[in-house]
């Protein structure tokens, strides 16, 4: 691994731990093993870590789910492989972390911002446009607004206002969500080999309905 | 029609016209043709008569839910005639008047928030019992989460963060929200039966999936 690339992972892991703001340029050189000086040849400043760190993580995740998708046998699979992406992605990171970088660094939150856009957004819709192709998701359902609404139905798994935590698990609400999601699309062919998948699936917990 | 309730009414208009902040009480009392002096006997002051415009409002809306829905033969064409209702209530409201009390009349925000938590949310969950109840809707379906669910979609259609402006008309929207809702919960008895009444209400545009 390069330097470049190492000081991005050690940094990323202090600040998944400690937040952005209480972790200094001093703190990271120090836990790296390297001198300040090395340490700001590489970066202006906390700042440009933050946002490159954020940048880093943005392109793993897109390349992760990009490979992993490519192994999908169809639309369906497609779209249950990625939602447990998602939720391993959502569940690894720090909520106080992304709401610091959120409040604190515009330029990093328009990447994660971008993220959501741009990456998830398209790849749903060009999930669904497949799977209205292939006769798997109902003809009659806007892409558009599915698109939308499956990407504020991630996001909202997380909205403790509107289910609040003592509820059931985040991740019980999760996948009731997606299998709601997918349900509420499907046509008589796609049920089939939907539950084919949940057959498939069901000692898997990440995958259960319930 | 009694004094008070005629100038509930009569404010009711004004504010959906005006917005609550511009209105005084001269001008309440002008509209009607009644002295200040009669209107302070039934009201202590503006933000009282605010108040009880929307617990009137309020009140009337919960009446009318609960006659209308007594005519649905089982939960699906329930489910489909509240929304119906629902999205009537909604499309009659000036949203920025619900700002405008949101913001501040706390003491009148509180009878919409009960509403919502109380009136709306317990009137889908038991929709949702019954239905599981009828082998309509899948047994396997979380009643809170999927109660909280739709709650949430009855705002979101609302969301122009979500659903931005120009993509497709709110009621487009709320439509293809609900529909997406109901089949992502309706078991195969339940689909026939729903089918049915997508079928009946096919040339009444308010219910129409797409």
């Amino acid at each position: 691994m390069e330097i470049k690339e190492r000081i991005l992972s050690k940094a990323e892991a202090l600040f998944w731990k400690f937040g952005t703001r209480s972790i200094t340029m001093d703190d990271i050189s120090r836990d790296i093993g390297i001198s300040k000086k090395t340490l700001y040849q590489h970066f202006t400043d906390k700042d440009d870590i933050v946002y490159q760190v954020i940048q880093y993580r943005m392109d793993q995740n897109r390349e992760n789910v990009s490979c992993r998708l490519a192994t999908a046998q169809d639309p369906i699979e497609e779209i249950l492989l990625a939602s447990e992406l998602m939720r391993q992605y959502l569940a690894e990171m720090n909520p106080a972390l992304l709401i610091d970088v959120q409040r604190h660094y515009p330029r990093a939150w328009e990447i994660c911002t971008e993220f959501k856009e741009k990456f998830l957004l398209e790849s749903i819709r060009s999930n669904l446009k497949r799977g209205i192709e292939q006769g798997l998701y109902r003809s009659e359902i806007d892409i558009e607004i599915m698109a939308r609404l499956r990407v504020e139905l991630i996001r909202m798994a997380y909205d403790t206002d509107v289910f609040p935590r003592m509820l059931a698990g985040m991740k019980e609400v999760q996948i009731q969500l997606l299998h709601h999601f997918v349900r509420g699309i499907l046509t008589e062919k796609g049920s089939i080999i939907y539950n084919q998948y949940v057959q498939q699936y069901q000692n898997d917990p990440a995958f259960s309905p319930k």
